[in-house]
């Protein structure tokens, strides 16, 4: 039976994993691959060990972190990682000291722009601590004395990530890659790892023809450990692929290209965008900003696009604390979750057709036609043969469907129904 | 000398062909090719027995029509189609009954959105009969009892066609077809005839570069009987062709494309247009209506299109007892004539050009140009010189009169000066 | 050192050549050209003897003028070529004779619409004489009887011409042509060789990948010449190319296109004058009329175009002698010189480029990217790597400049700095 997530299963999934401090290593990444592969039968889980050379890139150490906060004079914690973990800024070396306010403030973070957000911010290859706050609180903060405490450990250990092959019935593959290295924010990135998975649930319950490679990575270096240990096979077999990212909020269509800017995943994504979801944006490859920045390097060359709400970067809401549960809602996963699926079925159902008759075949005959001509039977019945009289043999489902101004699923039905007539041949398997 | 028959010949012959009872098969289209055979020496007659196969499709009965009228109990004809012989729904079987008005309703045609017009219906593939009037009149028939009689056969007969042949010097051909299974309507369809004749007796009466096949034939079912005889040397000679259809009022231009969009005959068409006939609108392939279904199906191939003037389907008396002899006038057949005998004088002319000089040659020399150089002498020339600089071997007549920003007949009177200056080679024959 | 011609430098020239009274042949032709060899160490001269055919074209006989005047009944010069060299039409044949007024309207030449203007005319190839004058001195001749002196020689002597091969490491090369047959006009046309002068003499004070030719002849019959001399050689090695004409004014900036449109020098002229001139007109190949008239003639098909300042045939003082020093400014040579080193430049550093790396490089541990990822830093970043991201081995720098919206000498700065790093590689040689 079809497995289909409600978008309420979906958002609960998303808060169960929000208050996991995930970073680009250590036991966030961990604890959130145990709770997907708990969803996903079958999630296999890799290690790679710090230090390890991917491409050009290294392993850094793996960051766990324990506690940190900001204590005044008389011990009170004025930020506490126990609150929020976006207090600490990630891959915080560990340290304690007391300091004044005036040498702390080298190591705090806060947006002017928005005052009453924490920013997220990193610093995954230079050593270095810090701690984010608002910056209304930041500028409320007494002078004095600090002690500062972040209790964390920078040491080899390892970068998890996880992947999936649910196998069709031919080996060519379409990708479906999202990250988990983003500490409690809810579009950009739980929204990601949530369609994952209501994905990979639907892509096990159905038939498939093709097969079907999901990708839960940390961001950058994550995509790029994942295509040094598979590249070649990636480079083989993928006809498709598609970033899942911000597909949580419901306020905006967003669509990136691949660089190429016009593979199978590409003009499926703007079909089914035309088609499905009514107005979006079109962004250009240059304001690209996640794994697509691998998959579409050049060399690695995966078709690769992103279908989107509101696009990273774009809103107010992005790398802060603000991007949290209420950002995100069921209908936006859900109608999410619709749109993916019909770009599924789009490739699913993509061949290239070839009418089998010379001429217009008698419909009339096949009960197809209405038996009685007038002014405006033939323009029905020419609906009909329009789909036969652009199957050429050299145009494939979406670009038919677009010749004759339909969408690619109503005219599957259509091609379903003439090939089980015998009036028209698929010239693919 | 050339015989170039004028709109006043060419609406007499349609005014003649007027009466005629067509339909797919049967008496109506025997006359009408035979009044055909008149206007055009050398039209060749052919029949398809019933009950053969032609592609897809099996050749119906012959349809023979006497008589028919719908007479009220005083035996007064209240339809009668003597009168008009749109009233009987074409391939109407035999009936002489009598029944009261309500079951007769079953069997009568109207178009309330055109109250006064007699709608054109057949029912080629499904024996029934039927009687088509005005709405008004529909609605002013008493309740009672109405005797209807349908004197007709449907019988084991023929289908007719006919076609010429015009040989050129070369065995590249061009087609022009038109079809002859509508009663008594005249821009759909008497005006492809009468231009096909007009056609037909001016390039018998011309040299020619290409050979022409002209087609009459019943629409669609026609086409299709005509293909399955003719389609192995119509593929392999036919360089152009176009539908004659619609070519008698004298309101509008419109341009139907080949499903290929972009053959010689659409490029001809398209500059002919623009350059001879003002105004005119472009219709889309999924608009397309007549045998170019036929000749442009995938695997057929042939470049076909259309130039009309009020497309079918697009004016209010289409397929209807007002599309009479008052639609269409001398005006609109003759300009119509005489756009596609330019569209025809293109073609012939069209060549691939190749300046014979290194450099610009000296017009001066020739003669050919101004002796004082003043500011605005070389420009004249330059006019001139355009041509030869765009004559690079691989741009036809058409795309070189496109560089220049002129019309192909022009350009091509300037080629034959400059070719015969010895400035100019033709790459082809 | 880089020899860098200041606006005033390149404005002297152009004054100091002014007086010199040019044609298609004879000693004002070879004034100008000692003078522009006393600038260009080097300059090659060539001359073609009168009678010598040269493709469709055979050299003229070779024009001397001495004197040239009108006079009067009281013996006063009412024209006289001494003041203005304009007077007398090119090519005059010698004449001393007494006529009345009526019969030298005959060999009068002005312009109705500028009557303040000495219109420019000649008659190389059909033997006549005439004087040229304000309309408004034309109109207030008195009747009587004048003298008319023409004192010239036109008999066989030679064609003069100029160039210079400035080699660099490779023996691909970049033509840059331009005329000196025009009498005391300035933006057309010495401001061409003033502007050939400046390039040559920075050309030779720089490191060149690529070679460079300059032409400096006669228009259209000294480029014949030329061609009829170096064509083999030339379609062998030329690259790209650039008539310089009307580049001395400060009004406009216009480009026209080489006759296939989309040659390397039409992709760089556009970039250079989107990026580096703002706006600017566009012409199309039938507004031409300079030498590319030749250089993109079929089967010589060199990728010559133009950019110009005010264009030839579209300013009111062209061809008069209101195309004067004040018409000219140091500020329009120097904006014009500034514009073609960087049209050079690009051509220069326009290679095809191929990321090194499998994925994005790890700029951070080059000291290429920002320590601490905030919202912004991974933005800032990505602009670095955008370069990168396109260069996929098949587009060439204004290619890759143009994909990331950028200039393509700063595009360039990056990609040294790239290779430098050894992210990227070159192509091509």
């Amino acid at each position: 039976m079809e497995h289909l997530a409600t978008g309420e299963e979906m958002y609960g999934w998303a808060a169960e994993l929000f208050p996991f401090c995930r970073s680009l290593t250590g036991p966030g990444v961990r604890q959130t691959l145990d709770y997907l592969g708990r969803l996903i039968p079958g999630l296999r889980r890799y290690t790679v060990p710090s230090g390890t050379q991917v491409f050009d890139w290294t392993i850094p150490d793996e960051w766990t972190i324990r506690d940190a906060y900001i204590a005044d004079a008389d011990g009170h914690r004025a930020v506490d990682f126990r609150a929020q973990n976006l207090h600490v800024m990630g891959y915080s070396a560990p340290v304690d000291r007391v300091m004044d306010l005036a040498e702390l403030q080298d190591h705090l973070y806060s947006d002017p722009d928005q005052p009453d957000s924490i920013p997220y911010v990193t610093s995954y290859y230079k050593r270095n601590w810090g701690f984010c706050l608002t910056h209304r609180q930041r500028q409320s903060l007494p002078p004095g004395l600090y002690r500062v405490v972040v209790d964390a450990d920078l040491q080899p250990g390892v970068m998890d990530y996880a992947d999936l092959l649910i196998p069709g019935q031919d080996s060519r593959e379409i990708l479906l890659s999202t990250y988990i290295c983003h500490p409690s924010m809810a579009n950009n990135e739980l929204s990601g790892p949530v369609l994952a998975a209501a994905l990979a649930r639907w892509l096990a319950s159905v038939p498939r023809r093709f097969s079907y490679r999901l990708v839960f990575v940390p961001e950058t270096l994550g995509a790029i450990a994942y295509l040094s240990r598979n590249l070649t096979g990636m480079k083989q077999n993928t006809i498709a692929g598609f970033m899942l990212t911000c597909v949580g909020d419901d306020r905006a269509w967003s669509y990136l290209p691949s660089r190429q800017g016009d593979t199978l995943a590409d003009r499926t994504a703007r079909h089914a965008l035309r088609h499905y979801a009514g107005a979006f944006d079109t962004y250009s490859f240059l304001q690209r900003g996640s794994d697509e920045r691998q998959y579409c390097w050049p060399g690695i060359d995966l078709p690769v696009c992103s279908v989107m709400r509101s696009k990273y970067g774009t809103y107010p809401e992005y790398h802060s604390s603000r991007d949290d549960l209420s950002l995100i809602c069921a209908s936006g996963l859900s109608k999410s979750f619709d749109l993916h699926r019909r770009m599924l079925s789009i490739i699913e159902a993509n061949r290239l057709w070839r009418t089998a008759s010379y001429g217009e075949p008698q419909l009339g005959k096949r009960g197809l036609y209405p038996a009685i001509s007038t002014k405006n039977s033939y323009l029905e019945a020419q609906k009909m043969v329009d789909v036969l009289a652009y199957a050429d043999g050299g145009l494939d489902l979406i670009a038919l469907a677009e010749a004759v101004e339909m969408d690619a699923l109503s005219a599957a039905a259509i091609f379903d129904k003439m090939a089980a007539a015998g009036l028209v041949k698929s010239m693919d398997q």
